[in-house]
């Protein structure tokens, strides 16, 4: 069994879907959402989704509030898929796990375009 | 805004992926997860996917522990995929979220075939 | 380049949430998706979310049925996850692609057991 | 029961994960993806996940063709997860759906920075 007390380096997307609010129109809560993980101080950004990377519980605390606020805001009920991951083979600078990401793809596509 | 230190009450269901393992099989990792739920006194089940429930913090912190656990078992990189959700509008019994959500849509299926 | 016409098999779930419903639950709409998954053919369970299996093609025209139907239902927006997976080291049995990933987990806790 | 033949709008992404293939990377099976996509005449992008917009069927033939490409270049199993939406409130532009989504939630946010 590993040591689990160390928080793994998370690097996240999610997205949240308020239910139950009687209106088609998510944007408001979405905006919410960005609100609460601009105090985070996690690196991060949010569109329609949202992505962040950091320490594990300083992610997931991070969407719980998005959670709270969406529900302060008036959903009664949420639902939010997340994809995250973790890597142990190599140590992410902090704030370049989703950047990096997209980075190396475009690095091999950009090899196509000269081939 | 709300009062975030507050742990809301989560029902979530998990799907953990293993890459860079050199096999195709996910048995034995997902049988870790399987170990890794089964300590944390939580409402849980898991068989190709993970089902649970409690406060959102213990259940972020078991998906946590299966990485973790998952990665001391081998595996450089894992990417898992989280659906979790809250409700306001009452309160849920503890350990009853999942199993309330099938029984209301047995319910309602039970009605089709008397109809 | 593969040849792409071909349909993979496909083993999936899928969660859909309806939104601007007005209401927080959603039974009603995961038990219209059970109807129609019904009418498939598709090996499939519908619980409060739906598993399903079978050519690629045929599981997702499901879920967009599913969809369609519970749009007609009422739900002016719909968000639906869908995990799929395919595999090409192994030929599945029709329909026994999720009781299979189930059964090699338990067969690993079985042996837990007995040690 | 709605006429489903009419395929639906849809807007979506997705994360596909190769599983089995021995190394962490998945870079080199995101650029083949980012290849297949290329290929549709869907509005798309694909980074570390990727997002297309099109008639419901032909988004998922689209990353079935791209579950093709990945086992095609090595990998055995695959993973993947798709986020897909759609609306009938109103018409979205073909092509606009993600950008659209995306604009709401930055007015939004320029307001606060007004206010």
């Amino acid at each position: 069994m590993p040591e689990t007390n160390e928080d793994l380096y998370a690097v996240a997307d999610f997205c949240l879907v308020p239910i139950g609010t009687g209106e088609p129109s998510v944007a408001e809560y979405v905006a919410e959402c960005a609100r609460v993980l601009e105090k985070t101080g996690l690196t991060h950004k949010m569109a329609h989704c949202g992505f962040e990377e950091g320490p594990w519980s300083a992610v997931m605390k991070a969407i719980h509030d998005c959670h709270a606020a969406v529900h302060a805001k008036g959903a009664p009920r949420i639902a939010t898929d997340i994809r995250i991951g973790t890597r142990v083979d190599k140590e992410l600078q902090p704030g370049t796990g989703n950047a990096h990401k997209v980075k190396r793809v475009e690095e091999i596509l950009a090899r196509d375009a000269k081939a």
